[in-house]
């Protein structure tokens, strides 16, 4: 981006239960009382080709989709997203806020499912280039309050501990993003209670973002 | 490819009106003479998410499909192809032979809609590795002899002069193609008589392919 790119790009992050919605409400609130319109979009999706490309990835069908496919399927959509979204707005100097981006494509993809970490940074460098987000907002709690809280969990079943295994890995790869990336992050307690989280989110918007 | 497979991966390639469908019968002829059932398949396509993926490619729509979206998208459907169709056909030694393959991407995306080379050449390296085809059959004529006998041409408009031009920078994104890569390439022209252009054709399986 540009020095004279006055927007901002955060990102929502975390595994199942996290709070994010409830959360993207109050960041919406919180950045309107200080006279930033936010344009709230989402991944994967953001425009309807990117939707059509989700639609796609998430259809059931016999045929296996082959890893290669899927994670350049999922950054086409990214790059429409961006090419359509994201960069416009940013370069008009407004603020964006996607639920999920490409720290969910390292997590979800590369450590729950395996897809080599280092395929998928390949393509972020080619879809992205150096846009990367100015704050990412990573909800965090333990995988079995987040199943919860989401009532994933009713009576624990030999398939939801496998989606408690499965979702323990890729809030592990959140945490090795973050590492990576510390400037970048900020990690939210997301099991304290609800004011409290908001207090959180607000002291990192405060801090990260110069805002007063 | 190991040194065990035995497969051979013929592809064909040619702007408009070049007689593609024809000479792909023949050379399947031509090749069962020999005792080599081959298998026949084209891209974009050639499994039921790669021709999903087509779809999503030609729909007409009203939102703009940034370049990014569009070779992601066609590599994509190649990723699944090669996945599902082409390396497991080659690797039990079997023969496939593909209406177009990545040197279209690089003719029709690349020198025809002035996709940079070097973005397509990436992907072709990300998603093929050390794969690429035993032997490339470049069909060529002039523009508009190819026109013509695809009848795109009945009396030139504007349109059609703009077409014109378009396969033009096709045509020489092929032949740039070849003089990059001369040892896998043969060209055929495609202007002779169909009894000659077979010959051609045959005498470049013997020479390319071992053939006798």
């Amino acid at each position: 981006m540009s020095s004279q790119t006055t927007g901002r790009f955060i990102t929502i992050e975390g595994t199942e239960g996290v709070g994010k919605s409830t959360n993207i409400e109050f960041i919406e609130a919180f950045l309107k009382e200080r006279g930033i319109n936010l344009c709230l979009t989402r991944e994967p999706g953001g425009t309807p080709l990117a939707e059509e490309i989700r639609e796609l990835l998430l259809a059931p069908r016999e045929e296996t989709m082959c890893d290669d496919a899927e994670i350049l399927l999922v950054f086409a959509a990214r790059a429409q997203h961006i090419n359509q979204v994201i960069r416009p707005k940013l370069e008009k100097g407004h603020w964006v806020l996607s639920d999920r981006f490409t720290d969910a494509t390292f997590a979800y993809q590369g450590a729950g499912r395996g897809i080599c970490w280092d395929r998928i940074q390949q393509l972020e460098a080619y879809v992205q280039g150096e846009l990367r987000p100015n704050l990412t907002l990573l909800l965090d709690m333990p995988v079995e309050l987040g199943m919860e809280r989401a009532k994933l969990r009713s009576a624990p079943d030999r398939f939801e501990q496998e989606k408690q295994a499965f979702f323990e890995k890729v809030r592990q790869g959140y945490h090795h993003r973050m590492r990576a990336e510390p400037d970048r992050f900020a990690l939210i307690d997301a099991s304290q209670s609800l004011s409290n989280v908001q207090e959180q989110i607000a002291a990192a918007l405060e801090k990260h973002l110069g805002l007063v």
